[in-house]
């Protein structure tokens, strides 16, 4: 099969239409966050990617590794080589860090010395609070001095702060499907502070290409089990960000679960009102703060999010029911984890640092 | 295959021990509950199934319904039958009812007065308060005069009165899987009432085995959803119990999901304490009320319960955490929801009813 | 969320590239290969879908029935009508059946009497004979005068004649994973036309979205099994299609069998070879088959096709290996059933027929 | 959760009908076949499970590694220990391998010196030719001298010899799904010998717990794909149990597909026909062979056989077809590969060994 064969003179013609590609590589491009990444950006009409990284696969090019990229020509040509900042800082103009928590914060420093902006999809640097980041991950930051200059990478909320970053700290798949639908309750003060409480729901490669006994296929499937209670690591981000809507500290309940699928993130939120307040009002709050979003579907209090509307999108979809039984108001989301919930957020906020159409490549 | 042939002379002999067998029937064999009842039946040391009816199968075996039973001898005699009260009241002692909600209540009036026992698998019985099941299920009640006569079949909680019930009304999937680890709490006055909030996720076939659109295959693999948001017919039966433990009225929050495996349900309760308490408190609470029980297994705070633990038997997996962040006690729990939470549950009933070891048919 | 808003100045722009759209209708749009078509369709830069039918859906729009689809704009105003095939031919130069076999015919011609060019999903005018069309499918062919008509739609083997075709016939799934593979090795003559033999295994969404028990999730999760046992329908369109090739009759076994996941074909086929050949042969009738083709990719003796490699894609995976033990080679491919085995490939053909680059719409 | 607490009197007591218990252990207990080992022993009447081996979970209890097993009293006693084949001899008279190829054949040489008898659910002793398993298996043979001295454990075939038997070779699970319904026709001389083909397809744990990556959930689920073509390993011991009941060497097709659930194997087999027979005789074969089988199920010529009717089972489901079109006859097979397939075989030959009834411990 040749690529080349098929561009048809006459028809329409995709890549004659982009002059100004940027130049973009990834690095730990091997898990599934990686993965994803670089399906995307193989296929965006702005980017060109240049370099892709991972100890493991070094030498292998991109078609050996992900055979079904194989038939895109230039994952024939592209191999795996080790992460060196320095070089890949003068190829690329943006790079994306799709590794684990802890290493991505290495990189970060030599990259951004060296005049790249980075997308970091770790937890590296989505907390401005150094001793949090301890309580939470167990070890001191690395490079605590830019622990304040990353921007959180959440463009429904900081989109004219990511315009301009040097830094980009993409949020979690949970935080995401959490602080959507959550602050605007809060930015307009309908939510009561205390007593917030969240379910989540996560298909299997949230936990990444983890290769444990506990993610094999046989383990996983027909098997559903909580985790990570009562101090799930993504709280410490979750709450940082709410708390900055709130002007207050805020402390919520968060339960994640694991269940047999490969994608898609469930969460559910309740929240005590601070008054009662009517279903038109709730829609005015939520149209209001995402009517014009171009990844924010809004179910209001009719349909059910689910997360085979969203699978393989960078959509969330976005429900809510009052309780008069309890006086709460139920919100619920769905995210593709590795969509909206991890790359495809990433390229949503690549897109928005370059001045792109915001759903270029995603659509 | 024939099963005669096996009966090796000389090696230990299963049927010979028993000598008194009780007659039983299942009435809406041919639902998933159904099925698990009669397999449980079939198997079951002390039980003759001497007749199962279903308006679909009638005349059919059940060999060749359930093809897994085939090699059971009587699986290829035993047919479907249309049902008629009289006459099954005639053969059996003890009738099963495995039917939709609203069409138990029809059947059990005529078996009552034939002098039959009944373990209602459905709704009908569960409520005491004709307002409320109204309320719930959205018609009046056809036999009012029976719902204070039932036993709710929940034999950790109402052996005793099991025991000489005439009427027993089986708990729904869900409402076991939250009431067998609340009560406890709300019996030793640990928990505040107010602020309860539930959270289940559960298989398909909790669904029944209907034949429509969205229990498709393709429709449940690859999703999963919230539902039934914000007042799903089991709170009703849940509250009702939770209430007469409190002693007063409790109203709580509900929120089930749908999830692609089989079988299980995982239940996540949120409690907030009365007073500050330590883990060896919670410990005893549960291991006084359940320490003797056959068919729950305490996972305290080290473990997670998984629905793959509890896959096929009666147990139900119980662990909890202490959140000194927010004040709260996490429980949750795993059962299998056609076993502990429908089948496996009535099985232990008849158990208790008839006075044979509570784990009789069930290991 | 508003589509619009999102279309930043500046940036690349879709839509605005496609001069000479074609106007296209979908009959019957209802069914798993209807919805995949509408998405297809939705996103192809050179189609406008003016119509769809489904007179299950008769007056909901595309979002109400496909939640997935709700952020594109027009779903939101064009709505399921009843099939009126005169009015649909006014408005659209070509008009999509997807339909079950039979009810296909009945519209193919009034369709094309009105000069409109259709592309059919169905069986209906995959036969040539019609004796063997009543031999497979136990009725007589409405409009056996069409029969001689239509193209058989496989780009890969009839491109030319798909070009000018006015009524496309195309391929099913298990067909399609079939032919591909097999068809270069009987037009080299290198194959016994004598003993082929091959072995399907396909995702549930390959039986339709058909209401009915057997293909409820509980039913299919955990359970794979044979059907279909020895005469499976599409046998009459692999055996017609491979005979033209081997220029006298073939007949070939083959087993279906049905598998718990969403999407995809995996079929081997078996093949004794007229005289020995090495592996480098193969590779080069292979490589001179389809080596340009843009859907095609060739895995050669290392690989194996994987599902997951294919779905979602129009792709059809081939690998090969040679068994000197048994002097056969053993030829395997894999397909997306919804895309290379239905709506895929009809788009295909729809690029083919008005002349687009035949890779338009389906990367 | 006391068990003791459950044993009421009165009721029927399953321990005291138990005279002979035979002591066991288990070498290797920590994969699928060695866990299934594990339940089954433990809930067999007539069994002792006095020692279980692992290195990797050496020190731990049954209940901690398997907490599924964690109500049964036992579970919380018996420890891992690391396998010292002198001391397991002494204290187990019938000792069972369930150890990687290779690891086996190391144990069971001083096991049998120290008068256990040994039954090995590897591949180790499977084969009787030294030449063979070097040519499938890569190495020498390490105790060549016990080859001759195996009984193939497949009690339908060698019930008589596995009764005195010292050492028995437990089947493959693909090679029992294979032989059990082809060696009737061999034997009866209906099937050609050469040209026999079979398709198998597995559920994930039929690999085995490895944790490797392509086990992970995420790269099974919605994954399907041929593997081991043209001659894996099975290949070895299923040709020669062919060849010993056709009289001369017999070579055949195999080709196994990973397929995404947990337990199951379907095996199809097509066989070219010496003669014509018609479906009556082909029933008498199959009657004649396995009419007393407490383990086979014939489902004849109107049933398809289907994994989710035999998991958890120890059941093989035989069922055929006759094709007029090719003059081949059809074979279908379903087992449960941990059960009928490995583990609940071994059980079946240690009843046989023991002259337990052979159905005991496996219903």
């Amino acid at each position: 099969m040749k690529e080349a064969a098929n561009i048809a003179d006459g028809s329409p013609s995709f890549g004659a239409r982009v002059h100004n590609k940027t130049k973009v590589a990834v690095i730990g491009a091997s898990g599934y966050v990686g993965e994803e990444l670089v399906r995307l950006l193989l296929r965006h009409p702005c980017a060109e990617l240049v370099a892709v990284t991972s100890r493991q696969f070094a030498g292998q090019t991109l078609a050996e590794v992900f055979p079904r990229f194989s038939h895109l020509e230039r994952t024939n040509e592209l191999r795996f080589s080790e992460p060196e900042p320095a070089q890949l800082a003068q190829h690329a103009n943006i790079i994306f860090l799709a590794l684990p928590h802890g290493r991505a914060a290495e990189f970060a420093k030599p990259l951004l010395q060296a005049a790249a902006r980075v997308v970091d999809l770790s937890a590296d640097f989505r907390i401005e609070n150094a001793k949090i980041f301890k309580e939470f991950y167990g070890d001191d930051h690395r490079v605590p001095e830019l622990l304040g200059k990353a921007v959180y990478g959440l463009p429904e909320i900081y989109r004219k702060e990511i315009t301009a970053a040097k830094l980009v700290a993409c949020p979690g798949c949970y935080p995401t499907s959490i602080l959507v639908p959550l602050i605007p309750l809060i930015r307009e003060r309908m939510a009561k502070f205390g007593g917030i409480l969240v379910t989540s729901l996560s298909g299997v490669t949230g936990a990444g290409r983890k290769v444990e006994a506990e993610y094999l296929f046989a383990e996983c499937n027909e098997s559903m089990r909580p985790y990570g209670i009562p101090k799930h690591r993504h709280l410490s981000e979750i709450e940082e960000q709410l708390s900055v809507f709130a002007r207050e500290r805020i402390t919520i309940q968060f339960t994640p679960h694991l269940v047999p699928l490969d994608r898609g993130i469930i969460t559910t939120i309740y929240v005590d009102l601070v008054e009662k307040i009517d279903g038109g009002s709730i829609d005015s709050i939520y149209e209001k703060a995402y009517g014009d979003e171009p990844f924010v579907r809004l179910l209001g209090d009719a349909l059910f999010p689910d997360t085979k509307n969203v699978s393989g999108t960078n959509f969330i979809d976005i429900a809510w029911r009052l309780d008069p039984r309890t006086g709460r108001v139920i919100l619920m989301s769905a995210i593709d984890n590795l969509m909206k919930g991890a790359s495809g957020q990433a390229i949503q906020c690549f897109n928005v640092m370059r001045g792109y159409r915001e759903t270029e490549g995603l659509r």
